[in-house]
């Protein structure tokens, strides 16, 4: 069977559909289809990606069988528009665009009013009337062929019109009449002999497949190539070619062009809202040379305009296009951004597609497209991007406010804040505490940071990544963000930060974008965000469908309270270690550290035990009966060490030790790979007691909430970093023999867990082993990228950026899981775990149980839940639903 | 089928094999062997460990039958001795003996002469015609049985022994007669009815089943569980019983009893080695109170003993003896350590087993038992430990000398070395120059020390483990080295080391021992090593049947000499960056690293490249087209920045910027985690020119040798630290260009292969995509092992030892690849990558490449080679072809 390489469109037939964008490219599809459910499409082909393929396979020659038929589709152009390609009388003009599956920028473009010469513009001046407006095409086709294809650039063109103008003395383009015009396409034409050494083609056929090369050459510019590798499109893909039979909106007053949306996509209000132009073309509406008008009477009212509304000036043709509007939105199911023109007084479409719209509209027209019966509340949910509930969450900066962007950071935490500068978590708690808002800057933070964070109105550091300790904690906050902007100095010591020739000193004001990374002087206007209606109609209909649980990382009582408010359905990580950091307990907890023997540790243990308690006791009664995942002692013991001699002096009396033995301890516990040393479950293996203190902390606080009559929490609790099973073994021994004392103490009936984080690739491989012992895994895919890649998340600043932007990685892994590495590790822990335990229960409590594309992978594994900082659990709500759709529909597909 | 419990043995015959170690344990199995090639074994039988599993089981209670077949397998002891238990004319005595699979101290080990009483005492009495000898047996049998039996401790026999001295008298137990003896038995029986509240049991079979009672108890004593949990012995192995019928060396002058080797366990020398006492039992031989008689005359004169040998004393008894050791050696086709007891002339072997040996006997019996045609050429390459060659390569102890060890460390590179501490490496090389010998003792070493651990005689480190940069360079150099000795303070300021309450000052002389770990005061003697002939031709057996390739880590000429004498096919990894460190480079590679563009770099890199291209000419000449794997720069940078003023000066006169500026760029380089961050090809693919300078130098290299018309080099060139295939990928571009390049200018064909380590889990994962890219993977099992367990080799001291202490790890990961979780992930990297390129080379170049258990797992996965610092190729070497030998029978046994 001969390879079909050209697919022809227009008169309510079409050879294409919407779905072959593979094949015909996103606009060919999309013109194919308009074309087939009889929408007034100017007819036209497009020339398959395969063609592209197999030009390049072949050096760059076209298959045997394209001519014929290119032949055959523009005759069907001719005999549907009744005029005939090179023809003097009734010359068909077309248009060549390109069309890759996604639009790619450094493509070639297009290249208008194809088909004209020095003959077949006699025939446009008597079809058309309008002798300037045909020499004016011409020029323009000469101009824009010249660039694109013959590779003439528009300079000289420019040139030269700008002598022409000249000449006549003149100053705008549209002073020069029809002569001028014509005189100047000759100048062109020499100007183009004279650069390549060729007459301009005048044969209409030379002139398409010239077109057509140059699309198909365009493929390969180093532009279009860097492009493809950025975004790892493959070169395989190709891209179409769109020939269409040229319309104009220019051709007199009973001409127009316009955009319009089918909805309003800022609102998402169900109107019929765009703008048009009469006798126009259109780059003119987007150049905003001219005042466009609107479309209804409606909006011209609504914006207090006095020009005609489309409605008014042209009502018939206003009225078959609210037809359009409506059998597109019947169509496609969804709100289009449309292309029309309007050619004497008949109405041309020239492009449809989904519209872009603001978060609140897509919100709105989801559920209003769910409610007129045209949408599923499936696909309501599946229509929103859960990236941008965040805009709803958190305040943005005002659209219209002027910004002076001085750097540029990661978007660690989003949100839009703006304050005072202050460079310390003293100073930030101090001026907080006047009423003044700060934004607290330091070249990174650490834990003992985190009062002088919930202090600040938002963060900025100058290192660290989306997952630095700073990133993580404001996100957990709800506190905007500002990570690694690499290009600012800070100095403590001048109480100044630096950034080019500009310098900011403490209490100068700046404002932060934690949405873009984006670092500006002053303060910058912000927008409080509003919750509507339609949020939580979609929230509900996703909570309706989703299979995975949502649950939040949190520890404070003001996190667990937010996270529950936001529809959190337990925790599924508590960092105890976060526990620690505050007032008499860091003294406490630093004590323990510097103790020498286990005596000394468990004096300052016993210390430690009521505050831990009190702590699960107020999270267990928010937490109302939810699951409650609780996680052993985790960080290494240095990043509790004191600093300043005062505090030295501070842990070394209230340890009754010397300060040089405060010193000297705290240089034995640096280590060189803190992130691979003496942390995580190897602590509680060398000192069971503080598994013990924190065991009996858990089951005490149970104890307590249960006696008290409230919902008796099941607490999950937690082994971190375990390599081994062995290692749960021990500290499972621990763990339950305390339960037991606990129970026999207080005479309840404790109920609990015991489970392991998966976090390291040994762990994930001996998976199977390790289930026979813990009863549930909790995937620590932050750990587990960090160890599968080799890469520290605290150092991989320096060169992370440069392997996303020289397309090495697609993505930061930190921020969307790495699914073909650490994704592997996941799905064989998963598999062999539950393999060893059926029923095994399995979660996610990395940063990416906050990231949708990752959501999705865990849906694939099939996880019993994610859970992620207290902002990010309606996302994850979200994410989770649509993981659930997509899933279903593959399975649905697969049947 | 009625279940076998218990095994009989004796008679010419036996139940049981040599081969049935599990069921019936060592001693058992090999007493049933010996009795069934009709060595004269006194019968006996063995209770199986399935009744000790059974036992445990089945909440200590014996299996129904078991009862029966002790009867039964009692009467057959019965018969053959012509006796009866319990009876008072011919009373049979038996001795009952514990018996794992393994020794194990802790369990109940002997009871003898059970089955005596008031009744059979005077059976054995009119027996032997010696009335002591009977009550004298008497009397030990009840105290030996109640300690260990029926727990009363042995002091209270003690003490009525003492008394019983005391009130006749006399001082040495011998001065008690049969009469004295009679009433301290009497004595004794009162003593257990006082403790016990129960009399000593009379029936013999009481006593019986109370001794087997009493070994399975001891199975689960706290020491034997202590033990299994050390040793890794699980718990199901369960302990056999031996019962076994007494034979007497002491009754008389025509009784004896020996212990002896089939060959000398020191030397190896084919001569029958032992000794003997007449008139004794077998612990006498090993108390020493008696001076013990040669076997043989030879033995005799060479000992210059005056009493005579066994050949003389009890020539026919001798001869059968001699008979015996040549049966044993023939069956058993190994040396065998024997214990035997003469009674009345008669000869009886009570045990025997393979002897231990050292290393020099091991080679010499291994060659000299192919030879008598005893055993193959691969069986003799097989019984060689390779471990042991290390005494065979480096200076050892002197085992005569005295030593004062004050502390232990890690034995991180084999060999003994005496010298003054020093505490810095260029003290080292200054007192070196001056001939003096010391020991460099440091906290931890880095790559600027290696000049001076060059010129020292062996490293003291007291942090770091068995892969700390101190071992792996030491064991590269061949230097004795102790690393990890926590318990020594380094002062550096006051010039001395502290442990415990000694101090030693630089100047004062210590020794250290690699192959133990040991630390000692002054200087020990060593003892040089010798090879001999039998090495080498157990080597060349090696060679010839091996399978797996050796080669070996090397950068220096001088370690690349070494490797290839001891027997290297070409370098497995070449570190460059160890080419860095030496005069005027450190300055350029500094120079480099400071520079802040490009430009600056390569104007430091080109002053690199003349020295790199040399080292590499010299390596590919030593090399003499063997192949040579050079991996590129691996190290993060800040490795070699400058440390002291002047050095920062230096660097900033030689790149033209200021002090201050190099002092910043130190400060930025400066990492969390250094192991997981800006290193490996992340270095490369930031600043590709470091690469190509790499590159230029290698292919310069390898045509300038290519030219001189010596043997052609094949440069492997090897990418670190990949986790994509896309780094791998843009790197290869690189060094193909430069390839080619070189090509072109020199005119000389090179030969090349560019692949990758495989060090991450990530890069194991993926392995099938890399390999479509990469030419080779060697296994960097250093960080494989760091990233697979989340486990920095430098901080894992800290905790390590108590995790191998406690069990929860077999061993060190660092020394012996975790072969479940590590080794998975080279099993699946090797699989996935001669899936997607068949016959990829494959190679191991981590410090497993040298030891023994992992080379037996490289084998098992179908690596091609391995590859080792220099002094552990022979190890290597052995260790490849056992493994070798070792699948090929397990193929052959599966079949």
């Amino acid at each position: 069977m001969m390879t079909k390489w050209v697919y022809g469109f227009g008169g309510g037939t079409a050879d294409g559909r919407a779905d072959m964008k593979n094949l015909l490219g996103g606009k060919g599809a999309n013109l194919a289809e308009m074309s087939s459910i009889g929408l007034p499409v100017p007819p036209g082909f497009t020339v398959t990606t395969e063609v592209c393929t197999y030009y390049y396979a072949n050096g760059r020659k076209y298959p045997d069988e394209l001519q014929g038929q290119v032949e055959a589709a523009l005759a069907a152009i001719e005999a549907e528009v009744g005029a005939k390609f090179g023809d003097a009388d009734n010359p068909l003009l077309v248009s060549v665009r390109s069309g890759a599956r996604a639009s790619m920028p450094g493509m070639m473009d297009t290249v208008l009013n194809l088909g004209l010469n020095d003959t077949t513009v006699v025939g446009l001046i008597n079809r058309s009337g309008d002798r300037r407006f045909a020499y004016d095409s011409y020029r323009r086709f000469i101009q824009m062929y010249s660039d694109v294809v013959l590779g003439v650039d528009h300079y000289h063109f420019e040139e030269l019109m700008d002598l022409a103008k000249e000449e006549k003395g003149v100053e705008l383009d549209t002073a020069l009449d029809a002569d001028d015009l014509a005189a100047l396409t000759q100048r062109f034409k020499d100007k183009v002999k004279q650069e390549t050494g060729e007459p301009f083609p005048e044969d209409p056929r030379d002139q398409l497949w010239g077109a057509v090369g140059a699309v198909f050459g365009s493929w390969m510019n180093q532009r279009a190539i860097v492009y493809r590798k950025l975004n790892s499109i493959p070169e395989e893909w190709g891209t179409a070619v769109n020939v269409q039979a040229m319309v104009f909106g220019n051709m007199g007053s009973d001409c127009a062009t316009g955009v319009a949306f089918t909805r309003d996509p800022s609102t998402g209000e169900n109107v019929f809202y765009g703008e048009f132009l009469i006798n126009a073309q259109g780059e003119d509406v987007v150049a905003g040379i001219r005042t466009p008008q609107q479309l209804t009477v409606a909006a011209k009212r609504a914006q207090g305009s006095d020009l005609p509304a489309m409605e008014e000036a042209m009502p018939e043709v206003f009225a078959q296009l609210a037809e359009v509007r409506r059998t597109l939105e019947q169509h496609y199911r969804d709100m289009q951004d449309i292309e029309f023109t309007v050619q004497q007084k008949k109405l041309y479409m020239l492009q449809t597609r989904n519209g872009k719209r603001t978060v609140h509209a897509a919100l709105r027209i989801a559920v209003e497209m769910a409610a007129e019966g045209l949408i599923t509340h499936d696909e309501a949910v599946s229509r929103i991007e859960p990236r941008g509930l965040d805009q709803l969450l958190h305040p943005t900066l005002d659209p219209k406010a002027e910004r002076r962007v001085v750097a540029k950071g990661l978007p660690a935490s989003p949100g839009a804040a703006s304050g005072k500068v202050v460079f310390s978590a003293d100073e930030a708690e101090t001026e907080a505490r006047k009423g003044e808002r700060v934004i607290l800057v330091r070249v990174e933070t650490s834990p003992e940071d985190i009062h002088g964070m919930h202090a600040a109105e938002g963060i900025l550091t100058t290192r660290g990544g989306m997952t630095s300790h700073a990133a993580v904690v404001a996100r957990g906050m709800g506190r905007p963000c500002v990570s690694g902007a690499g290009q600012i100095r800070v100095d403590y010591a001048d109480g100044s930060f630096f950034v080019g020739d500009v310098t900011v000193k403490a209490g100068d004001r700046v404002t932060i974008d934690g949405g873009t990374g984006e670092v500006m002087l002053g303060e910058v206007p912000t927008v409080q965000p509003e919750l509507s209606g339609n949020f939580a109609t979609i929230m509900e209909w996703a909570d309706k469908v989703r299979r995975m649980r949502v649950r939040t990382n949190a520890e404070t009582p003001a996190d667990a309270r937010a996270a529950r408010e936001f529809g959190a359905e337990g925790i599924g990580l508590c960092r105890t270690e976060h526990m620690f950091f505050e007032g008499d307990r860091i003294v406490a907890m630093r004590e323990m550290i510097v103790a020498t023997d286990e005596k000394g540790r468990r004096a300052a243990l016993a210390k430690l035990l009521p505050y831990q308690r009190q702590d699960f006791v107020e999270l267990f009664r928010i937490m109302a009966g939810l699951p409650v995942t609780i996680r052993l002692l985790d960080p290494p013991l240095h990043e509790f060490l004191p600093h300043t001699d005062a505090e030295m002096k501070q842990v070394a009396e209230a340890a009754g030790i010397s300060v040089e033995t405060v010193r000297r301890r705290a240089l034995e516990l640096k280590e060189a790979n803190p992130m691979l040393g003496h942390r995580g479950c190897r602590l509680a293996i060398t000192f069971p007691e503080i598994c013990e203190m924190q065991a009996r902390a858990i089951f005490e606080a149970a104890a307590e909430v249960a006696k008290a009559g409230e919902d008796a929490p099941v607490p999950e609790v937690m082994i971190p970093l375990a390599a081994t099973e062995k290692e749960i073994a021990v500290l499972k021994a621990i763990i339950d023999r305390v339960a037991g004392e606990v129970k026999a103490a207080s005479g309840v009936a404790l109920e609990y867990m015991v489970g392991t984080m998966i976090e390291l690739p040994r762990a994930a491989l001996q998976a199977g082993k390790i289930a026979n012992v813990a009863e549930f895994f909790s995937f620590g895919t932050n750990d587990l990228t960090q160890t599968a890649f080799g890469l520290s998340r605290d150092d991989a600043g320096s060169f992370l950026g440069e392997y996303v932007d020289k397309g090495l990685l697609e993505a930061d892994p930190f921020v969307s899981l790495d699914q073909e590495g650490v994704g592997e590790l996941v799905k064989i822990a998963a598999e062999r775990g539950r393999a060893a335990r059926p029923g095994l229960k399995l979660g996610i409590c990395g940063e990416h149980g906050g990231d949708p594309a990752s959501i999705g992978f865990c849906e694939t594994v099939g996880l019993d839940y994610v859970s992620c900082s207290p902002f990010r659990v309606p996302i994850a709500r979200l994410s989770a639903a649509q993981a659930t759709i997509a899933l279903q529909s593959q399975k649905l597909a697969a049947e």
